[in-house]
C-alpha cells in the first residue's frame, strides 16, 4: 500500500481535502515515518528528510520552484513533480494589478486628492502597449493570455519553445559565444537587449538556475525605455540588484516591483526598501491554496498507482 | 451636400482623421455655420449651438452620456447618437485597476515596506468572488467580460434588459409600489437590495436620468457586506453623497472609488476630499480618444448618406 508523507506548515486542511478525494489504498502520515514512497508538501521541508527516505518514489511540491531540491549534494533517485497550471491566475492579477496601478496613475491620484487637486491627466490605456515576458512556461502563458484580454501585445524571451499561442514574437537566448565572438567585442546577448528595448512592461516568470542568475543586468534595464516598469515574479536571483537599484536612482526605468528577493526576507539595511519606485510585496504573488494542491497531487497519485508516467516532472538537469 | 459642423475641444486631430477616411459629399466646418445639418463633438459644446441650426437632422456626441442634451427645454427634432462600444475597454482597465489596487493591497504593502516590515500577508484572489453591476450596457457588458476572463461572478441590476452573456444572475428594478404595498410597509426597491447583500464589488455604470438619482442610497449602502467596495463609473448622480460618506466613516463598505462626482470639479469644502477610503479620479476613467470617435462617426456617416437608421440611437424618453 502507497504511503504518504504528507508535510506542509498547516497540514489539517491538506489532510481533510486528501481525505474528501477517497483515495485508494493511501496511508498517510503527517509525522515523518521512514517508510513513505510518496512525499507532498513544500520543498524546505521535504529537504530536511529527502536522505531518510530508503522507499522514496516520487515527491509532490506545493510550489513552482523547486530550487532547494536542485542542490548536487541531494539525491536524484525518485520523480519529482511541481505544481504547475495552478499559479497562472493569482500571478495574472497580481502583474495586472501593478501594471494598471502605474497605468491608472493610482497614486498620483491619491496625491492629488490629498492636495485637493482635480488631478485628469490621462495616463492612457494597456491596450497597445507591449508586454514582454521572460520566461513562458505556465504562468508565462497565463500572463500572456491575460495580455491579450487587454489588446495588448506580448513578446516572449525563452530558451527555445514556443508554446503559448498568446505571444506574438518570440526571442531566444542564444548560445554562449565563441572566443572569437568575445574577442570581437560582440555583446553578450544582443537578442535579449533587442527583446528588452521594444518593452513597456517587462514580467520575468524564471525558475532559480545557475543559467538565470543576474539575466537581468545592466545592459538589458539600461535597454528598456525610460517609462518601463520591471515585475519580478519568478526569482529573486534573475535580478542584478545593484544594477536596478542604479537604474531606479536615475530614472532610467519608472519602476520595479518585486515580489522575491534574495534573501527573503529582506535584511533592513538592504537598499531596496528605500530604493525610488521600487516596490515590494514579500512573496505573496500567488500562495499555495491547499484545494489547487490537492488537486495536483490527486491527479497524479492515480496516474502513480497505475505506473502511467507523472504530469510536471522536474528535469534535474534543467532544474525546472 | 452634407455640411458637417465638427466641435471639439481640439479639432485638429478629428479633422485629420476624418479627411483621412476620404467620405463622400462631406464639407466640414470647425466654426459654427448655421447651413449644417450635422453635429459632431461633444454635448457642452453642442448644447450652446442647438436652437441655431434650422437645417440639423444628425448629432453624435464624443461621450456616452448625453444629459446635457435631454434638457426638455431643448429641441429634439433630430436624430441624436451617443459613442458606444468605445469606452468598455477602457472603463474594465480602470475598473479592474481599482479591485486589484485592493484586492492585491498595494496600498497596505506600501505602507509596510516603508515601516521596513515583510508583510506577506495573503490578499485572496478576484477569482469566485462576485461583482455586481449596476446597469448593463455596453460598458457593463465588456466589464462583466472581463471578469469572466479573472473567473469571477457576475451579477446584473438593469432595468429589464439581459443582453450580455457574461452576466450570471439579473435582478430587476420593479416598478414602483402600489399604495397597499407601501401602506403595508413594503422595502422600496427589494431586489436591488438582495443583490447587494450578495456582493464583493458593485460597479455602478449609469447615464444620468432622473430614474438614476441616488439609486445608491442608504439601504443600498448598508446592504452591502463590509469587506465590499464600490466603484462608480457611470454619474455622480447615481449615489446618495451623505450616505455614501457615513457608510465610510462608519466603516460599513471597505471603500468607494468615483470617477464621477456632482458637481465636477468638487468644491474645494466638499467632504469627498477627505472621507476615508474614498478615491477620487477625477472624471478619467475612459477618455474620448479621436480614433474611437471617429470610427463611430465614420460607420454612422455612411449609414446616413444611404438614408439608413444609424447606430446607437439615444431615446430621448429614456434619456441614454
Amino acid at each position: 500500500m502507497p504511503k504518504l508523507f504528507l508535510t506542509t506548515q498547516d497540514p489539517k486542511e491538506y489532510l481533510d481535502l486528501i481525505h474528501q478525494a477517497n483515495l485508494p489504498d493511501l496511508e498517510i502520515f503527517t509525522e515523518f515515518n521512514p517508510a513513505c514512497d510518496i512525499v507532498f508538501g513544500d520543498t524546505g521541508r521535504i529537504k530536511k528528510t529527502l536522505s531518510d527516505l530508503p522507499h522514496l518514489k516520487w515527491v509532490q511540491t506545493t510550489s513552482a520552484g523547486v530550487e532547494r531540491l536542485m542542490d548536487s549534494s541531494l539525491r536524484r533517485d525518485y520523480t519529482l513533480t511541481n505544481a504547475r497550471n495552478v499559479f497562472g491566475e493569482s500571478m495574472s492579477e497580481y502583474v495586472f494589478g501593478y501594471m494598471l496601478f502605474f497605468k491608472k496613475r493610482i497614486r498620483p491620484r491619491v496625491l492629488a486628492q490629498r492636495a485637493k487637486q482635480w488631478d485628469n491627466e490621462d495616463g492612457g490605456v494597456l491596450r497597445g502597449k507591449t508586454l514582454g515576458l521572460i520566461g513562458v512556461g505556465s504562468i508565462g502563458a497565463h500572463i500572456a493570455m491575460t495580455a491579450k484580454h487587454f489588446r495588448m501585445n506580448v513578446w516572449g524571451y525563452t530558451r527555445g519553445s514556443e508554446t503559448s499561442k498568446h505571444v506574438d514574437r518570440y526571442f531566444h537566448a542564444q548560445s554562449p559565444l565563441s572566443q572569437r565572438e568575445r574577442a570581437e567585442g560582440e555583446g553578450e546577448n544582443k537578442d535579449l537587449t533587442t527583446f528588452a528595448s521594444g518593452l513597456d512592461y517587462l514580467v520575468v516568470v524564471l525558475p532559480k538556475t545557475d543559467g538565470t542568475n543576474s539575466i537581468v543586468n545592466a545592459e538589458v534595464l539600461d535597454a528598456l525605455p525610460p517609462h518601463a516598469l520591471l515585475i519580478n515574479v519568478g526569482r529573486g536571483n534573475a535580478v542584478d540588484e545593484s544594477a536596478l537599484v542604479e537604474a531606479l536612482n536615475q530614472n532610467k526605468i519608472a519602476g520595479a516591483v518585486l515580489d522575491v528577493t534574495e534573501p527573503e526576507p529582506l535584511p533592513e539595511d538592504h537598499l531596496f526598501w528605500t530604493t525610488p519606485n521600487l516596490f515590494l510585496t514579500f512573496h505573496t504573488s500567488a500562495l499555495s491554496y491547499p484545494e489547487d494542491m490537492v488537486s495536483v497531487f490527486v491527479e497524479n497519485y492515480k496516474l502513480y498507482i497505475e505506473g502511467k508516467p507523472l504530469k510536471h516532472q522536474v528535469d534535474f538537469e534543467r532544474g525546472y
